[in-house]
């Protein structure tokens, strides 16, 4: 199974794919990075042209990397609702890049980090040192966004497998 | 000019096409309202694809209108943050799919109702008094959301005429 991850923002949307080497649970649990690294849109911009940025490249790795799921982080809502609305926006054109894939996941950072660190109000640091460790990497992708949805890739990957499996991935690979 | 204002939303966005026949000044003056409907997604559908069929729809409209401008309402928050965020990502795909169009505009509901009404906190039954009287219309579009978005077309295309002309629409005519 090949997960696609989508951290939405309207200046900088991260994104990730992960392949599950495992599905069956018959092999050896690897996780492979398959691509990581972020869409930005230039502030200058007019909003629907950065839009189009954000839709089209997402639209490309789709093409590129052919995901069987897409999981795509919920806007976080903290106070700012004039972010909440652009990242919203942002997000509405991800899902929209993606509505041909089967399976859609929304996860919220809360679930994400629940899902990875055991707990929800876990610090980003830990967020990080665990995906890290989860997936084997020497070091997690640059910036935040990137590793953030490799974060949310690896919430739904570990969803998928049974929760008694969802810790274990030994022998994580890399491909890049 | 032809200008296509779009209220968004998750479940019904608005739609409407209006036709200058006066941008030179010397003509008539005259408004033609070439179209106003919804786009209507069902509760039970999953996001993606509700978003696909709003921005599906808009694109249809386009290409068969070829609007010179777009104008779009901004998405009024009025507490409730999970309804503004739900309306935000309709409105990206809106944008996404007006992206190509020379001008785009967002106007707030005040703005709206400033220009239409002459002030920002107009009543609905006011302004759609207003935006029939200034079209020369028996009946406005139902429902309300076809309505909004004649509005904020209308609202457009009055900024667009000089602010002397701004309520000067004599003769409007209806095609439908």
């Amino acid at each position: 199974m090949r997960v696609l991850g989508i951290d939405p923002g309207l200046a900088i949307t991260g994104y990730a794919v992960l392949e599950d080497g495992d599905e069956d649970g018959s092999g050896d649990g690897s996780v492979a990075v398959l691509e990581a690294g972020v869409i930005r849109t230039p502030a200058d911009e007019p909003l629907p042209q950065r839009l189009r940025t954000i839709f089209e490249e997402v639209e490309t790795l789709i093409g590129e990397y052919r995901p069987d799921a897409l999981a795509v982080e919920e806007v976080f809502f903290n106070q700012n609702v004039t972010t909440a609305m652009s990242v919203s926006q942002a997000r509405g054109v991800v899902l929209l890049a993606g509505s041909r894939i089967e399976r859609i996941e929304s996860y919220t950072p809360l679930e994400v980090k629940r899902q990875i660190c055991g707990y929800g109000r876990a610090k980003k640091t830990q967020m990080q040192a665990m995906v890290r460790r989860l997936l084997k990497l020497k070091e997690l992708p640059k910036p935040d966004d990137a590793a953030d949805a490799l974060a949310v890739a690896l919430c739904h990957l570990l969803r998928e497998r049974s929760g008694l499996r969802a810790y274990a991935l030994p022998r994580a690979r890399r491909r890049r």
